[in-house]
């Protein structure tokens, strides 16, 4: 490409003063827990407080680093746009906010685990009182220390991925190397390999069942699915990113059902912008968690890891959303699917964790004819863009030989389900085309074509729809 | 570079029976520990196995990989090579023994750290009869999980040092970042910040001293001095590595004297090929550890980290030896780099490592006046290489403008002691050149040209008798 003709599009402009207010309000939570009288839960205001500071870093470091990942060769046409060839736009941009994630959880570490502040906290609330020795949280350290590394290893494949463009079968497992830190760690604590059976079953199996080994490949599996589910969603700005928003934000209001709730805890809901949800947290607060120690601090553990998530996707948004100044890469999807595999395995709610996936699993499922070979699979799925009407139309995969009977049947069920759209040849009425097995697509052949924001708007829909239903 | 002319070296032959065979050897160590009688150190037979398995992966997975990294624009001329502009040598293959290096110290995890394993071992030895409950040591694997941690981080870094070619001021810092899992979880153990005073002091101080705050400080400054030490002393053909290899080798020797040795328990120094110091061994044995079990766990934690180390750098050392066929850039001496300092604060020898850096320590100080701007510094110190007599010259660095009186002094001073050559102008006698002020030219200043294999070997050479003096 000659350089005479590189443009770049500007950063998105950010209101400096606004967002420069917010730091001494993230610098009033962390500091929160040291100050008398001390809260219930010291460690959840600094969580809010380094998830701000998380928020505004990803705003500020993304536009400023995106020179940088140009030059380094790390940058793409955006493929629905009218000026794909001419202007490279910044990939693999998630790195950046999985290194803000990942560094803030690490300087988070003293103030969960810490001795000296938590020594400090039980002196001065009245809840431990007479109680002389406080145990310390090994446990809950060497399974955060765990997690940590999972979640620095999907950042690192990510990014190799990226960088060497791994194939996509070669890709499918790697979310389970991540996970291997998980499981050594859960085998060497002797972890719970047993598992709540679902109410409709528990007349047959009791209300617990020892899975054993099968338990460490259920995690395993967890972990491969999540990362992929949303890889394979991907391909309009900002569909990856607003996919694990809004599953960070379900996951953070389930977990807000379990805390203990005195009546001036509700603060923290309000930062996140759901007036709506308070009165929820507020009514169901110590119903769900039954007292349960062990519980709320579960629930907690996900609350430290999704608050940061959610605030790094919230700021890779602003850079990502249409028209996308910035990419994410596979090195996001890697980073929030782990994270969300993490949560699940180690808060122990992972049932409730895939009801957070409903689009992503019916994508999957829909997708599975293409993916495993039955109906052939273009290298990319994204809907096709006309430059013209600047709008999205399905895109199509050729079947260029003649289909099997499998394939046919299969085409012929999701036709009638509209699933697809087929094009059939005029005279023989044999398949020649079918609109690609994606969400992106299906929505484009139910609602007709779209922009791509408005398709993006579409996608938030149905998952929050999704969360809602959970 | 056109592509007709581009060739690549063929990778250097393996002789496979003899490797093959050493599978079932890895297997047998890693199996030891779960077969009777259990053997006093069950994980340390694992880990020798893992160690012996590492060196066959890199030895194999190197080479293998070497394309794609080419591909994905990761590669560079071989500097001192007649052909250094035809034949691209693929870099960053550090990144290949880091990332075996790491999966196998987390796969290490279950051995070191698994409760079935220990009680199973504790059941079958007559170490512990009449314990009943073994305390799990949860201490000891949050320090391996934030060690692992810290690692993962430094090879990540390296990895990016490497893509995005970060600049010389700003590499600096990195190893501090690498080095806050460390920090905090040492931190958020209530870690013991005391340090044994050094016997001349004693008298003055006391046996301990208890550092605070410093002690941190102090850790991370151990973690930027061990990598940068060894990033610094780069260049040609193999330097990196086998600096790293032998401060390893030195490490596991010091190690192995704290052991509690049993009659039988001398196999393992076999393995690294040093008849000479299984005598020394044996006879030190009993007396260095005075019976402190916490100061045999230290030194076993050491070798859990430095063995797989040596194994994955012999491994590479095979194909980086001259004439290179791989070149390990930043990754390789971030990674060993950050494994010395791990092993260094957390098995609480540092001092005794820092004698094993005398090399370096040597061509720091001598680069100090290049390094803060006394002296130019130009971007390449390597040394010059002649085409003609395949020998390598001290390279120099051009005095263009008028020299300070105080880099007059230096140089002159550093000439008498014979650290540098200094060419001067024949009429004014003022100072036009010196060679470049690293141990590398130093060695060529005084011994005079020779082959980069040569030199390599004296380089080798300097940093055994170092750490024979220490």
């Amino acid at each position: 490409m000659p350089s005479q003709k590189m443009h770049s599009l500007p950063p998105r402009p950010l209101p400096r003063i606004l967002l420069l207010g917010l730091v001494p309000v993230a610098a009033w939570f962390v500091v929160r827990p040291l100050l008398d009288p001390v809260p219930a839960l010291p460690a959840l205001y600094t969580s809010v407080g380094f998830s701000i500071f998380a928020f505004l870093s990803t705003l500020y470091l993304v536009p400023a680093l995106g020179h940088t990942f140009v030059k380094a060769g790390l940058k793409g046409g955006d493929l629905l746009k009218p000026y794909r060839h001419e202007i490279p736009i910044p990939e693999s941009q998630g790195l950046v906010c999985a290194s803000i994630y990942i560094l803030l959880l690490m300087l988070f570490i003293p103030f969960a685990f810490s001795n000296f502040i938590m020594n400090f906290a039980s002196e001065n609330t009245s809840y431990s009182e007479g109680i002389s020795v406080v145990q310390f949280p090994h446990y809950q350290l060497s399974v955060y220390l765990s997690s940590l590394l999972s979640l620095l290893i999907a950042t690192m494949l990510g990014f190799l991925d990226d960088v060497f463009d791994i194939r996509w079968r070669h890709k499918l497992p790697i979310p389970i190397i991540a996970s291997i830190p998980l499981l050594m760690v859960y085998y060497a604590e002797r972890g719970n390999t047993h598992v709540v059976v679902p109410l409709p079953l528990r007349s047959i199996l009791g209300t617990l069942v020892n899975l054993g080994p099968l338990y460490y490949l259920y995690m395993s599996l967890l972990s491969t699915f999540a990362t992929n589910s949303i890889n394979i969603l991907a391909g309009i700005n900002g569909s990856e990113v607003s996919q694990a928003l809004i599953i960070a934000v379900s996951v953070i209001l389930n977990d807000l059902l379990y805390l203990p709730w005195p009546m001036d805890f509700r603060i923290p809901l309000h930062l996140l912008g759901n007036k709506a949800e308070v009165e929820f947290g507020g009514v169901w607060s110590a119903g769900m968690a039954y007292g349960s120690r062990e519980l709320v601090e579960r629930h907690l553990f996900s609350l430290y890891f999704m608050m940061p998530l959610v605030a790094v996707c919230l700021g890779f948004l602003y850079h990502n959303w249409y028209p996308a100044r910035a990419f994410p890469g596979d090195t996001l999807c890697y980073v929030t699917g782990m994270a969300f595999a993490v949560v699940g395995i180690q808060a122990h709610f992972s049932k409730t964790l895939l009801l957070f996936f409903i689009p992503q699993i019916f994508n999957f499922i829909i997708s599975c004819p293409q993916l495993f070979g039955l109906v052939p699979c273009p290298r990319h799925r994204v809907p096709r863009y006309d430059a013209d009407t600047n709008l999205l139309y399905p895109s199509t995969a050729e079947l260029v030989k003649e289909p099997s009977k499998i394939t046919m049947l299969t085409l012929k069920t999701m036709a009638a389900l509209g699933l697809t759209e087929l094009q059939l040849h005029p005279k023989t009425g044999a398949i020649q085309k079918a609109s690609n097995l994606t969400i992106l697509n299906f929505f484009l052949v139910r609602l007709g074509p779209m922009n791509e924001k408005r398709l993006v708007q579409v996608l938030m829909c149905s998952q929050v729809a999704g969360s809602v239903v959970a």
